[in-house]
């Protein structure tokens, strides 16, 4: 992909969407505490030049250095809750992140109690050479934009609040070439319609969607730890480019064990991938006891065949739909 | 050393001083971040049933699980100071031991502040199934004793409050039959003795040192990090048989640099190392920017020939002088 996408710039061709592109790493595949073999569960994403971290526990800056990834350019930091195996890195991620001088300010999304949480994590991380500015969840759904993306936080169902997230990037309709002509519009007002601006003039008011044709397909990437499978879950991961969801367990007679620590086990996941039409899901945040996730890899894919046991560092480049090879 | 310990115990010699080993792992040897190859500094120590930690950085646990080492008998838990390379791990770590179904109370030991900052972090680890116990150091030098061994805590020079370690356990002299026999005391009474107590007959007071000779010489190690040379530092690790010592730069151009952040170069170490006349020293706390510590290894020994460029995971059993090969 990445290639077609070097080719089409050399050519000078749509440069403007061929950058279009949103880079994923999974940093980790475990729960409840980091081993030698498995870090935690975390989630980086990198955007037009945004970067941005979903949990940060023990280890996560590890994860990330081994990836070759860097800290420097963490933009937006988002949790999902507040036990320590998704966020007890964050002390010395900021550290990490002040030594590879950013001064730039960091937002941080979560659950209420964010603030809380993370001044009382910083006791031994007070001094940054950077501004964190807070994001606290109060809704059930709530969606928070930055340019060119949006975040969407939907409650999950855990033993403490808890959310999933959505990375949307939505994806204008094309300029419609002869729909402007047929406008009579100066050809100089074209761009800042296509850029969404309504222009008003002497003759007239013009809005965008009189040059452009619908919406098309954007991208959208679904995140979920830890939770019991939901409604809400299943609707906010529609039609997922990428569904990263939660298997704590795999082994078929853990479904119990997985109510009770509102957890999930792989079937659970995979009938709601399957519900919410997800183009894949990659599942994660194996439970320590279970050392090859991998084993119940057939049994999981009968029910969703796109699934897939991610590992450790997986990433991938997600394209717009007609740039993929 | 182990076997010849064995050997003495299968033949049933002298079965109770046989059992005096002090194990100690040097679980990781960087400073300031943890490394994809190198895990952040921390001591863990083992001595007769009884589990000592001393810092517990981010990843330190991970460390301990690579070493085959369990975190469910952690006694003792010890702090040089509340930077997060030496404490971001604890809230992991306490979970971690909570899920080992530790149940025995969990001693802490640690500058000023201790309980401030260990219930800051606990914010991500509010329920553990064992009390914690703090006991601050507000002296200068202190001692805390425990069941057959002592941890002496010595101020060092960094830029928050700092100490370093000693770990000692103390060794009787040996019981002197002749004595005894000379004392015309009943036989009876010998073993109590033998084990400190004072016995008060009809016909007199006898105490210990009627019947023990000169005590001999015990175990010492010493631990320190983060600091300048300091005469304290010195003095406290006169002797022992394994310093550990913290050595952030082994570039000869760095002493500037240490000065500033109040660090030590190898060479500083390895000056107060044969100045204190240590057995040996082992190197730790090696900056992220230095990644071949090794290469250093000629030129400090010319300094101190005992000398070594310490690697994570390193361990030692020491014994009293003569259980040794």
């Amino acid at each position: 992909m990445k290639n077609q996408r070097m080719m089409r710039l050399l050519c000078g061709e749509s440069e403007k969407e061929a950058i279009i592109i949103l880079d994923i790493c999974l940093l980790g595949t475990g729960g409840m505490m980091p081993l030698p073999y498995r870090w935690l569960t975390s989630l980086m994403a990198r955007y037009n030049g945004t970067s941005i971290l979903i949990d940060c526990g023990e280890g996560t800056q590890i994860a990330m250095k081994e990836k070759g990834w860097s800290p420097k350019p963490i933009d937006i930091m988002c949790f999902t809750h507040y036990h320590a195996d998704h966020i007890s890195g964050l002390p010395g991620m900021l550290l990490t992140m002040g030594n590879a001088e950013k001064t730039t300010p960091l937002v941080m999304i979560g659950p209420k109690g964010l603030s809380r949480v993370v001044n009382a994590l910083r006791v031994v991380a007070p001094e940054l050479p950077f501004e964190i500015r807070y994001m606290e969840i109060t809704e059930t759904e709530q969606s928070f934009a930055f340019e060119g993306f949006r975040l969407e936080a939907f409650r999950v169902n855990h033993n403490v609040v808890c959310y999933g997230y959505n990375i949307v990037i939505d994806r204008k309709g094309k300029f419609q070439l002869e729909k402007a002509m047929a406008l009579g519009l100066d050809r100089k007002y074209w761009s800042r319609l296509q850029k969404g601006e309504t222009i008003t003039l002497a003759e007239g008011t013009y809005t965008p969607d009189m040059v452009m044709g619908a919406p098309r397909k954007g991208l959208k990437v679904t995140y979920c730890t830890d939770s019991r499978p939901t409604e809400g879950i299943i609707k906010n991961a529609r039609n997922a480019d990428l569904f990263i969801c939660e298997g704590m367990y795999g082994e078929p007679d853990k479904k119990e064990k997985a109510k009770e620590y509102k957890h999930m086990t792989f079937y659970e996941a995979a009938a709601m991938a399957k519900e919410a039409d997800v183009a894949k899901m990659w599942l994660t945040h194996y439970s320590p006891s279970l050392t090859r996730p991998e084993e119940y890899k057939k049994d999981v894919q009968a029910i969703f065949p796109q699934t897939y046991i991610a590992k450790d560092g997986w990433s991938e480049e997600l394209l717009f739909e007609d740039e993929q090879e």
